[in-house]
């Protein structure tokens, strides 16, 4: 991609693209399944008509061989290089619950951690304590006072937290605590700057608020970011943006890069058409839908229930379809194979429906078409420019 | 494509490359074709004998989603990455009528419009004026004087000329004053440097000039640009290329990158055999062909139209093909679906034929067998290295 191309002949005008993100779609053939994938062996008549009235392809979400992390890949989707745009996983949690971030703040993720008497770790998830006991031992902790700087610690589920510092001139160069196994010390926080004092400060204070409440008798700290503003969607691509997303993630990734965040009442996929319904009519030219069961069931190794949730979507398909955007895509963020039971690398499968395509070369929507699609493979970040293409929101390159 | 590269490995030898471009050839499915394209409804035997016994594949012209425009579209084709060597409009316009510029030359394409006595243009285009009549009113501007500049004024077709300045440090950091629609006034240039002065002054002189001539009593300029010098395709590929195009456009960006554009009598297909004979027999090693009737036909909309063009040009190649060059290949600059009536984004159909090709893989030039071909999918500024490397003419990297 041409760094600025796409900004350059960026267009208003009219048209509404969806884009359905059915998470972790793309899949590698399963015994189980007759050699299928989860998505060849679902019934999908909805997006199966969509597939001949439209186009497939298969986007690589970072670059081949590269596993993304849900953040990256859907920073790709959004059309911002995920290498570039890089986001680091402290501050995805703190997006992912809501947190007002800002411009310079040091964030970070911890988990509740159960360590012995020699301070050696028998249980990184602190026998994952209930979300309700995280929000105790989190108020604790927000008494935490350290000189010249806000601290802001916030639960997030079980046992897992995230701390933000903010105010000074802070740097993420600095290691995680957590050890990533059992059976070990926490790592000391090394470095000599400020920003490694107030974090060693930090961890020395929680360790002795949190000494007396096993089995979350210390926290472990890893994957520290600085945020930093990114361009938004509206700057750089005119397009008004909304996000209809049930999971905190999804939506922390999305109003990173300025979409307007739906609230989805009730938080089901019914609640989800709603808040699409609400979003095209308040006037957003591109609504971001994220249907997640089809990751998780991927991370379950289950292929049957990756059928269902696969099979679920297609089912409220027509609902959206009845919303009348112009251009609906559908893909996945990454692929994850239910053999693997992780995220992968493999390209994932895209469908675009609307405006003028190269019809014909598709009857259903799988792997196997979406390869000999007339998309071809493409990089993640060319879907936004394909989208905005049918919906006619790109002006010609030169005369 | 890695930046100078080809250039590197690029090796003179004997071997004789034609590249024919049926302007925007590329098409989508049209239902009165029967679901097909153009190119696929048209009876091609010759195009389908060399597809059988060469290569296809698409070439995507700028980038995925990005619609380009002629000059950009032939750049790519000639192997010159049409971003970094973007020219602009007024450049082109006066390339393309045979102007010969010089490096730093500041051009910008001329409108006459119709203003009203409020000075409101009623009229874009003051009524389609005849070339004629543009002709007269361009030697009336011919005797514009402005200190310090050359000014010459170009009729281009009807309503459209060109101006170009030269001389001294221009700038091209000028606003079109055309308002890009009726019931509006002429934008006046901003700017305050000596290049605004210039084109103000312009602006003002003509409109004293063309006051008394309604309906081209006014004249709007868009696209202003700086000419810069390329490399030729000598310089860069050591090949001495010759066009054979009978539109200005095309024989302008020809010449941009140092082609010797050679004479057509007549000026017909028939004249371009004539032609192509010529540079071959004069010793050019790559014969740029362009072929524009597809295109126009394609901004028509007329299918059948486009069916014939390209049938035309296929009971033409085999004359092309006994001048027996070494490498032919055949493609669009772009795609002009004619559903669109515009230019698109759509990959567009290549076919390589002579040298070891892998062959087998199509039994016609078309889109669907494009698609599967042996060539893959690709930018279009890797066809000049394809057609190198089977010409022969491309060491190779490393030992």
């Amino acid at each position: 991609m041409y760094k600025g191309l796409i900004e350059r002949l960026a267009l208003k005008n009219g048209s509404r693209i969806l884009l359905a993100v059915l998470d972790g779609l793309g899949d590698i053939p399963i015994g189980e399944l007759g050699g299928r994938t989860p998505l060849e062996a679902a019934s999908t008549p909805n997006l199966d008509r969509l597939a001949t009235g439209g186009a497939l392809g298969m986007h690589v979400p970072i670059a081949r061989g590269v596993t993304p992390g849900s953040g990256p890949a859907h920073l790709g989707l959004f059309g911002y290089d995920p290498v570039e745009y890089e986001v680091g996983r402290g501050v995805l949690s703190a997006l992912g619950i809501g947190f007002p971030l800002r411009h310079g703040d040091l964030a970070a993720r911890i988990n509740f951690c159960t360590v012995d008497g020699a301070g050696v770790v028998t249980d990184r998830r602190a026998g994952r304590i209930s979300t309700e006991k995280c929000r105790e031992l989190v108020s604790l902790l927000g008494g935490i006072g350290i000189q010249g700087v806000e601290v802001h610690v916030m639960p997030v589920k079980e046992h897992r937290a995230c701390v933000v510092f903010r105010n000074g001139d802070l740097s993420d160069d600095i290691n995680d605590t957590d050890p990533g196994l059992v059976g070990e010390r926490p790592v000391p926080v090394n470095g000599s700057g400020r920003s490694s004092e107030i974090v060693r400060e930090f961890q020395e204070k929680s360790a002795g608020i949190l000494a007396g409440h096993h089995p979350a008798n210390f926290l472990l700290m890893r994957g520290f970011a600085l945020h930093r503003e990114f361009p938004t969607m509206e700057e750089r691509f005119r397009l008004n943006a909304a996000a209809v997303a049930l999971y905190p993630m999804y939506r922390g990734v999305a109003s990173l890069v300025g979409m307007n965040v739906m609230a989805c009442e009730p938080e089901t996929l019914e609640g989800q058409v709603h808040a699409v319904e609400l979003a095209l009519r308040k006037g957003h030219d591109l609504v971001f839908l994220h249907h997640k069961p089809a990751d998780s069931s991927g991370e379950d190794g289950n292929p049957a229930a990756k059928v269902s949730a696969i099979e679920d979507f297609d089912r409220v398909l027509p609902r959206f379809l009845e919303l009348k955007p112009d251009v609906v895509a559908v893909t996945g963020d990454h692929s994850t194979p239910c053999p693997m039971k992780l995220h992968s690398w493999h390209p994932v499968p895209v469908l675009i429906h609307g405006g003028p395509q190269r019809t014909g070369y598709s009857s259903c929507f799988s792997e196997k078409q979406a390869l000999s699609g007339s998309l071809g493979t493409f990089l993640s970040t060319d879907l936004m420019p394909l989208m905005m293409a049918a919906g006619g929101k790109l002006s010609k390159f030169g005369a």
